[in-house]
Order: structure tokens, then sequence, then C-alpha cells
């Protein structure tokens, strides 16, 4: 047995089924040891910001991390935005860096660089390995990091004489982490917080956007009136049919100010105290006014349900609930394509338990509405702001829930950063069916320079904003890349075309021309 | 003015002409100053590797730099392969990264991350700008910083705040550095071991590959019977008719060892001391035997060119040459298309004075014996080993150069990784020919586990070489970007496709299928 050998055994024995990767030479071992242990399966992504990206959705939907294989420091660099978006996302990812063979570090050749550095700045755990002998424990350890709640990004550098050298056995798994009790005095404060009167609101984010969390939070806000918000960015929130109806917490700090000008005090349950995307002239970091009180309930490294849960608990909150949304079909839209239309084709056709991986940018804004009574689903959105997350996000979340559609609602711009997912989504048959939001711009700048007062019409400015001429053709990318596509140009053609997608096997891609 | 004026309108009277951007929010006054500021053509790459990959070949060919237009740490990380190769390669480049509002950094917003980390892992030289007033000599600081022979890449992270705050007027120009001059003891010791006997070798590396330098290297060879090397990647080469045949050091050790085995000393013009590109077992470091004489002549910092004159003088070499490359016209391939049939269809057609950009991997293996006496021609390389650097480069050395015409010979795993370059080079219409090397795998990891005694047929192996299943068709994904594109499966129509895609404006896109 080779240290690569032992190390993948260990991967395995702790769990971790998939591999994303991208190898180069010194990565070859793994690669090769993949074959000799069974029980991982390896999915080539022809980029590495789909592995990382891929990584990152197969995470949000199983707890679990999976492997990335990465290329020395060009291969980790290419893959560092979307493990940027993993890092915001709590999602635990264990990354396998190659480097070079021991003796040949430090010989400046073409490939060196200061991996460590790049690690660093999205990884909460970093080690590089010490020996081949070490490999098992080094794994069981990045497992334990990555998996402590609420999860992160883990990134061990393996040496390539590592790999290959002679090692002995596997290490014991590591024991799993259960988050932080809730604390006594917090959920004493928000209970009297929720008592002061109606000026309530809760604030879910993290774990706090699924499962029992939410049944809890439907509970008191039942019982206290107050609001429910879910943070603008969630890794993770079940929504649809049965769960309770959340306000979205608005993106521009305007529109917040405008959403909680009644809101007093504010209970943050697996939230941060929410921060602006931007640090926006005339307006504060903070999105939330100076006045408005804060009760920290639960962090996201904690038991965000069980901290719910007392709450409504000490509340004497009803378990039997009114306000869940109840499923209310969506007539298929029909005509122009705009937004709107594009919202409801998806709220119409959406299947029960589908996963909804939400890079739309600008003309997704009225589909968080339009699915609030759709079918229940999961829904997927970018967390950190590195565009580039919505096909690869897809990718993996369709490898870890094989029995779920997945819809990727993909503004056209950011999808164009990492469309060689569709490639893999072909490779390994995934359930993937992508919309392209084709508004051929990068519209969210144009809006930005439009609220900054600035001349949106100059030759620079549309060079840089527009993405017409020539106009980019979704249908040829998509089949370049293994995957059946058609284009819409009106709503009828859209619900068409999405209805024959979800239900033929396999990835899809419709690219809908907006108007 | 604002602080993006200042800076832009400095940057223009230092002679920057062009800016490859993907800007986002924390650089809009940056594009809106471009519109202000005429003069700075500002080039959109549908990814920040195209934006840093196209600065490298602009910078290869011109020697000055660019600018690039990066969106805060993500749009940075995603540039930065690319900026590998341009270090590897010292390619003057000037990073414009955009960061939070001043009063924002540190409420660790979605998009916040360590920006300097990433920065200092490619860059000679980061700052970031204390306030608007000081952008204008920032950017000079970093013009100057880029451009210090043999030149860097420079890195200046600009808060939003700071771009659109009042300056005052630019800052001087920064006056140009020279190349150290050529060292007389070091002059004096390379004429000395060239004296010693007829087993000494020249390698030419950086600026040592061309001009004047190559006319010095050629006397000296004619003079004393040495023989003359190329590095094995260099960032831009002078081949074809009129300059010295090359011997190009080749990749492997073993090949190193068998090319070198009766060189007792080489001299170094450029060129550091050889090292491996791995550390593959039973080799070493560095490529030459420990009993090889070395001799550093001029480093690449350095004025090699007059250091190589140096010497031919010192040595009575003759001014007139004898054993220049003559242009040797290469009948067209016909038949089965493999790498050699590929090789000769490229030598059979380039026009002169022709931009090689080869990032062709192992199919690009026949191409320097090929190109030996086609047309005279510049040859780029992929210099950090960090792929997807090819249709980038093509792509800023077409805008570097509007009356060249620009062959980009690309392997295809490679040019997966930034296929977006081809819409900007539709975009701007560059006269680029792209010839994408099919052959369907990552062949050299099939070759590097062979070379191991790997088993290289293996599920797992086989699934993350190949790249078949499903097929990748060029033709599509190049026509989905706007590039015209055709498919050669013989060598025929291959020499036909390349042929009139060289011909006619604009760029084209020929996909030879390998067998």
């Amino acid at each position: 047995m080779n240290g690569a050998e032992s190390l993948l055994e260990t991967a395995r024995a702790a769990g971790i089924d998939v591999c994303f990767a991208n190898p180069g030479t010194t990565e070859l071992p793994l690669v090769t040891a993949l074959d000799a242990v069974p029980g991982i399966r390896p999915v080539l992504g022809l980029f590495e910001g789909v592995c990382t990206g891929a990584a990152d959705g197969y995470g949000r939907m199983t707890g679990r991390p999976a492997l990335t294989l990465l290329h020395l420091g060009p291969g980790l660099a290419n893959g560092l935005a979307n493990l940027h978006n993993a890092r915001r996302a709590h999602t635990p990812v264990v990354n396998l860096v190659g480097d070079h063979t021991t003796w040949h570090r430090g010989a400046d050749s073409p490939l060196e660089s200061d991996i460590g550095a790049l690690a660093r700045s999205v990884s909460g755990w970093v080690r590089t390995s010490r020996d081949a002998t070490s490999l098992a424990s080094d794994l069981c350890d990045a497992v334990a990091a990555a998996s402590r709640p609420p999860g992160q990004v883990a990134t061990l550098v393996v040496p390539a004489d590592h790999q290959s050298q002679v090692a002995h056995g596997t290490a014991p798994t590591p024991k799993s982490v259960a988050p932080a009790s809730p604390d006594a005095d917090r959920i004493d404060a928000a209970v009297q917080a929720l008592r002061r009167g109606p000026r309530s609101a809760l604030l879910l984010g993290g774990p706090g956007c699924r499962g029992e969390a939410l049944e809890s939070a439907a509970r008191i806000a039942e019982a206290t009136k107050c609001r429910l918000f879910v943070e603008t960015f969630p890794a993770r929130a079940e929504r649809g049919a049965g769960t309770p109806r959340l306000e979205r917490l608005p993106y521009f700090p305007e529109q917040v100010a405008e959403a909680c000008k009644d809101v007093a005090r504010v209970i943050l349950a697996g939230a941060p105290d929410p921060v602006a995307m931007f640090g926006w002239a005339g307006a504060a970091s903070a999105l939330l006014r100076s006045d408005v009180e804060r009760v920290a309930l639960a962090g996201v490294n904690e038991d965000v349900s069980s901290a719910l849960a007392a709450v409504a608990d000490a509340l004497d909150a009803a378990r039997k609930l009114s306000t869940l949304a109840r499923f209310e079909p969506v007539p298929p839209p029909s005509g122009r394509l705009n937004a709107e239309a594009l919202a409801a084709a998806v709220a119409h056709v959406l299947p029960h338990h589908a996963i909804v991986v939400d890079e739309g940018a600008t003309s997704s804004l009225p589909l968080y509405g339009a699915l609030a009574s759709a079918a229940p689903h999961a829904w997927l959105t970018l967390t950190g702001g590195a565009i580039g997350q919505g096909l690869p996000c897809a990718t993996g979340a369709a490898i870890a829930c094989p029995d779920r559609k997945v819809l990727a609602f993909q503004a056209d711009g950011s999808g164009l950063y990492t469309l060689q997912a569709l490639w893999t989504q072909a490779r390994e048959s995934l359930d993937v069916t992508t919309v392209v939001c084709a508004n051929r711009a990068y519209r969210i700048l144009q809006v930005e320079m439009l609220r900054a007062g600035s001349d949106a019409g100059g030759r620079a400015a549309r060079a840089l904003t527009e993405l017409a001429d020539p106009e980019l053709d979704w249908v040829r990318l998509a089949s370049g890349m293994g995957v059946p596509a058609v284009r819409a140009e009106d709503a009828d053609s859209l619900v068409h075309a999405l209805g024959r997608a979800l239900i033929e096997p396999g990835p899809h891609l419709v690219e809908a021309i907006l108007t």
C-alpha cells in the first residue's frame, strides 16, 4: 500500500464517495490509487472551477465533504473563486492539491508557486503532508476539519513522492462533531425580545433555512406575529409548498431600509448580522438600522434548529401550523419572454423535490416570489458573489442527489465563466436542466452605473457591460459540450422546452432570449 | 478629475493603450473613466483568465505593459494561472484590482477576501492605494515596477472610493530603466570557456532568443563550433528563415542527458540553469549533469544582446553569417492527420512574420523542427506550465500586432480552460487562426503514467485522462462564441482550411481531428 492508497482508503472509510478532479503529473499516484481503492467515484471537470463548484454543490446537499483533486498552485488558483463561495456557504470540502516531489521543491521549476498562500485564502484548515505514512491521519484531520460545524474548506497539500512511497494502513474515521448546543441565556433573550411586541423579526440563515428549524420558526411567527426573513443568499433553503413563507432580505440597502422600516428587533438564527454586498455611497456596511436591536440566538456553528425549537416551546407556540405555503399551480406564461415570464415558467414546470440552483443575477429577481407556492424544492444561491458558481454547483448537486431533478437558473454572463461544467453533466448523464437567462449584458453593472449616476452609454461602458456583438449562441455552446439544447424566444416555447427537458433523462439546456 | 481619471491619464501618458477587463461593481469608476480618458482601448474578456493571458501575450510582443482590470479577490483569483505564466515569462503587466470602499473593508461582506495574498503569489510589486490623490503616482510606480528589466507583474489594489474621489492631475511618466550592462568578467569567462574546446554549448533564453542576440549567438557558433540551444519554453523566440537553427532543450531529463552527452560546458545567456518541469523518480532537479561547467554570461535582467556581441567580438567572430536557416517551402501533407502532418501543414501555410502561439502540448512536438526553415515568425510558448494560456495569449498578441497574422496551435484539453478567449477574438475582429489539436485526451498524463509504470487503462485513470464520451465539438463551441470554424479529418482538408482561414480577415478555428 502506498501513501495515496492509504489516503483514499481512509477517505472511503470516512464516507467520502466522490472526487471532483482535474489532475496533473504531481497527482498521478492518487489517480492510480482511485483504481486500486474502488468506491470513490472520479468525476472529471475540464476546468478546476468546475471541480470546486461541484464539490460545493455536493457538500451543500449532503452535508458531507467531497474530495477535489487539483494540480499544484495554478490548479488550485483556478478553483479559488468557487472555493470562496464554498467558504461563504460553510460547505465542507476537502481539497487534495499535489505538490512537487519533496526534493524538487525549492528548485524554482516552472510550476512552482506559493500553494499555501492560495490555500489559506479560502480554507479554514491547511496542511502539507510530512511523509507517506502520515497521509492517512492527515486525511482524517482534513475530513474532521471540513466537517466541524458549520463546515469549511480544508486543503491538504501532498507532495508527489509521499503519494507513491510505502504507507501502512488507514487511520480511524474521525468522530463527527455535533453543532454546539443552544445557549440558554440567548434563548431566553430571544423569547423576551419576541414578547416585547409585534415589531420583531426572525432572520434565518445557514442551517436555519431547512427542516425542523423552519417549522419552529413558523411556530414562533404564528405565536408572536413576528416577521420571518431569510438571508439574501442562503447556501441551501427549503422552499415551496409545505414551508413557511419567508421574506427575502433585499439586496440594496434602501430596499432593506424600506422592508424593515417597522422592525425594532431582529433575532438572528443561523444568519450573521447582515452586511451589504458593497459599500455604496450614502449607505453603511450594516444593512439593519443601528437602532434595531440584534438578538443573536444561534450562530451558524450552533444547533440552530434546537435553539428555535426551544424558543417556540418557551413561547408555548402551537405545533399545528396554519400558515405554511400550500401548493398553488402557476399557469403557464405566454407571449413575451421577460424575467417575470421566466419565473412563472419555472414555477409552472418545477418537479417535486427539485433542486433549484439560482445564479440568475438580475434575471432571477422575480423567481423568489414565483416559487413560494411551487412544488417543494431546495434553493441554492451564490453565497460569495464570485460568479461562475451555478453550472458547477448544479453538477455537484445532481451527483449528490441522483433521485432529484436539478434546475440551474443561470445568468448568461456568469454562466460563461464555467460553461465547461456542461460537459461533466453530459459525461455523467446528470438530470440537470439549465435555463440560461440570456439578457446579453452584465445587467447588474448597468444597474449599478445608473444608481451611481454614471453614464452607462459611453463607448467603454458599453464595451465592458454588453455581451452582444457577437451574440453568444448557447445552443451551440451546449451542444459542443454534449448537452442537447434549444432556444426559446417566447414564453410558450420556453414552457414547452422546459417541460420536455425535465421529462427526458440527462442534461438539457434551454437558452431563454429575454426581451 | 477623480482618482480613476488621474490614474488613467497617467497610464496613457506612460504609453499604455490597452486595458483587458472584466470589471465588477468596485471597478465601475475606472470603467467610466475609460470613457472620460480616451486613448486606452477597453477589451472585454468573458473570464479573467482571458484578460490576464491576453495581457501576457500583449506584453511579450510589445515589451510594454497592458492594464488588466479585475474584480476584487475572486476576479484576481480567476486570473492567477495566466499571471503565473506571465511571471515565468517576465512579462510586464499592470493589474488594477478594485477593492471595497475603504469604510466597507473589514465588514466581512460576501466578496471580501485576502486580495494581497493572492496578488503577492504572482506579482513582483503589490500596493494598495492610500487615497485618491496618490493614484497617479501609484500607477507610475506600478508601470515602473512592471517595466523594470526583465519585466514583471505589478498589482495595484484600488478601493472604489479612491477611484471616485477628487484627485489632482497626473504623475510624470516613469523613466525607463535599461537592462544592466554586461559584466566584463563574465564576458571574459565565457570567451575563455568557448576557447577551451569544441564541447561547448550556448543556451539562449529570455531576451537572448531574438534580434541581435541571435545574430551574435550565430557568430559565436560559427567561430567556435559550439552548439546553440534554446530553453525549452521561451517567452518569445524569433525563428524560421533568417535565424540561426537552435536545438530546443528537451523536456524529459533522459532526453536532455542524451542531447547533452557530449557537452562539457554551457554558457547561459538569458536562460537560467535549466530545471526539470517535475521531480521525476531517478532524475534530478537540474537538467544538466553536475559535471557540466556552467558559465553565467548574462541573466534575464541584463543586456544579453550586448553580452553576446561582446563575446563574439572578443572571439573575432566574422559578421557575415553562413549558417542561418534559409526558407525551404514545405510541401503540403496529405492523408492521415497526425502530429507530423499537423506540423507540416502549419509550416506549409505559415505567413511571413506570423506569430505562433504554441500550447500544443504533446501534439506540438514535431512543430519545432518543422518550423525551423519556415517563414520567419515569432514563437510564444507556455512558460509556466499553467494550461489555458494559448487562446488568451494569441488574443493579446493579435491586439499588440494588428499587422501580423497569429496562429494559435492549441491542445484541446488546455484550450478548454479558457475557450472564452474566442469571443474576444470575434468581438475585436482579430486575425487569429486557431488550430485545435484534437487528440481528445490529456495525452501528457497518459504518457506520464506509462513512464511511471502505472496502469493507464484503469477506470479512474481513463475517466480522468480521456476527453471522449462525449466528444467535444470545437466547431460548435467556436461558432457559439462567434468564430467561424471547420473540422479537418485528414491532412488535405487541414491544409485547405488553414489556407482559407489565414487569407480571410478575422478569427477562424480549425478543429484537427488527430488519429
